[in-house]
């Protein structure tokens, strides 16, 4: 075991402070990296404040992890010393239920452990995250990361990339679709790039007037203003997918209305009650609502290639680690374009 | 044109009646039928009583039409005189857009026209439907009935009975997939009986324990109370497939949990707002919440024909025409087992 820095919060109404934290010693299938960046994602500041329940603490966020490998085990020959990795939401899965034979590891039957706040098998206690100066994970959950990238600008792609890439190609996007992507957040930017490349026509679909020039820049080729009837009657029976990323409460049956006979709109941002859904809404057209979660490890490992290939990565900020406090605030605001990134030296020095 | 007599409501508020109403002289297209049983929907009372909003009145319900041929127009080589036969929930659509050519007249971008309610291009006006002596139908929406089966239980196949089998059949639902059918009336008894021909272990979804033994003899291999969470949980993430028929609104977060991953609940009977559906039900395990309405005409002519082959018909009760009114309390307080089947030879007397 080694003790080293990290940042966390001691409870849910405290700000994150500078902590030690243990990390086991590399086994033969581990591999160790220095983090060199790591995003901030909504789902750290939920976890932080235990708006889901079931925080452990000191909860050390971070699932947007970038670095250079510093150590591997005896049986890791894919990773060598030096070269640049990245990990996402999970460390660990049962690799045998039918989920992780399928490479959907984040449904896995015996339950995924998160890169935080899940269970380690190998110290006891809890998983913590990167916001800390080094992480030691199994060979299986750690993923290349193409050098063309902008390295401090890939970290979101481990969550807001896969999380938009893997319902666009789950239900098949492809060149000439008309796609909708709702809400322009840390998820929706990343949607309207990823859609973009695919070949896709992408338009956002907005509240605000004021994100229609920035959504264009991102790719979209026209903006739609949901709160405009007329306009989005113009566009009612359309789209060929929806990608919701809309992280709170709200109506979904004004886009339904948006779908083309036997659509999908895709829930990917709200983890909570939305306002009540018209059967009727459904029936008429054959459409469909679902949901996705991330993406397995073989996808998030398809998505950084496609972006390598593309050149995609996130609108970020960077941020020194002892902001970190400020940046939580500004992010419950929407205050950000799109997604803070730590700059881990930040950390160290 | 002719005068036939006819059972309608002049207004919402008011009984159904008998009344004369003009029916059009067989065209070259038509196929003219004497109707020997028509069923009664829940859509007829819903129409008669303005609950969607929209009746034209005088309301002449009934979409659930059996009849034998009595004249064919001169272009009609498919049809002849005596044939027994069926009309459902439409009797006329563009045949020229994207659905029609998709065979989902059902959803015709025109509007299909309704058996009844429809815009009648023929009379002006609108349709009426089949508490009728005879009906006046385009060929092409006419189905075919099997001799084998009972004429008189048919008749509900025509709305209730498509409305089950297509999304059965579009979901893919095969031999050995786990299927449950949630609320046990008309279109959930015609759900299980489908299924279970398809193949498909069924488990009857329902609030009332009293309704296991009739399940069970419709097909059901086992019923599961909605209300023990206990049983519930035995059951979660487990279903291949979901048809829900509550005509009401009601709370789907629990069956949404009862589906396995990438698995899907289809609504086809509750045409309003629903209780509100939680966005992370959806999202862990990728899972969808679709709808469908009815089926197209070659859809309800194969779904005729595997009920042939099967030997299924709805379980009926007959009434009298002047009992109508009766039989609608009795289907608003969910008094019958499962559908009334009006003897319109008790019309003509």
């Amino acid at each position: 075991m080694s003790t080293i820095k990290a940042y966390g919060a001691k409870s849910s109404d405290a700000d994150l402070k500078e902590m030690t934290i243990e990390r086991r010693d590399v086994t033969d299938r581990d591999v160790k990296i220095e983090i060199s960046y790591c995003g901030v994602c909504h789902s750290d500041i939920h976890t932080v404040r235990n708006d889901w329940g079931g925080s452990k603490y000191p909860v050390v966020p971070g699932h947007e992890i970038i670095g250079r490998v510093i150590e591997v085990g005896s049986d890791v020959s894919n990773f060598k010393k030096g070269e640049l990795v990245g990990v996402g939401c999970m460390v660990d899965s049962c690799r045998e239920c039918s989920a992780c034979k399928d490479d959907l590891e984040q449904f896995c039957e015996e339950g995924m452990v998160g890169t935080y706040n899940g269970k380690d098998k190998h110290l006891g206690g809890h998983t913590f995250g990167g916001y800390s100066e080094t992480i030691v994970v199994d060979k299986y959950y750690v993923l290349k990361v193409p050098e063309n990238l902008d390295e401090k600008a890939v970290a979101p792609l481990l969550c807001a990339g896969i999380t938009t890439y893997s319902p666009l190609k789950h239900w098949n996007v492809k060149k000439g679709d008309k796609v909708g992507v709702i809400g322009l957040g840390g998820l929706g930017h990343m949607g309207i790039k990823i859609a973009a490349a695919m070949g896709a026509e992408v338009v956002m679909i907005t509240t605000s007037p004021s994100k229609a020039d920035d959504a264009k820049r991102l790719g979209a080729s026209s903006v739609l203003i949901s709160k405009n009837e007329d306009d989005m009657k113009k566009h009612k029976g359309s789209f060929d997918f929806l990608l919701n990323t809309v992280p709170v409460k709200h109506d979904i049956n004004p886009y339904i209305q948006l779908l083309k006979r036997d659509s999908t709109m895709c829930m990917v941002g709200a983890i909570e009650p939305l306002e009540p859904m018209h059967g009727g809404g459904l029936i008429m057209g054959r459409k469909r609502v679902a949901g996705s979660l991330i993406g397995g490890i073989k996808e998030t490992q398809e998505m950084l290639d496609f972006c390598g290939e593309h050149n995609i990565v996130s609108d970020v900020e960077m941020i020194d680690m002892d902001t970190i406090n400020t940046a939580y605030e500004r992010v419950t605001n929407s205050d950000v374009k799109y997604r803070f990134v730590i700059d881990m030296q930040s950390l160290k020095n």
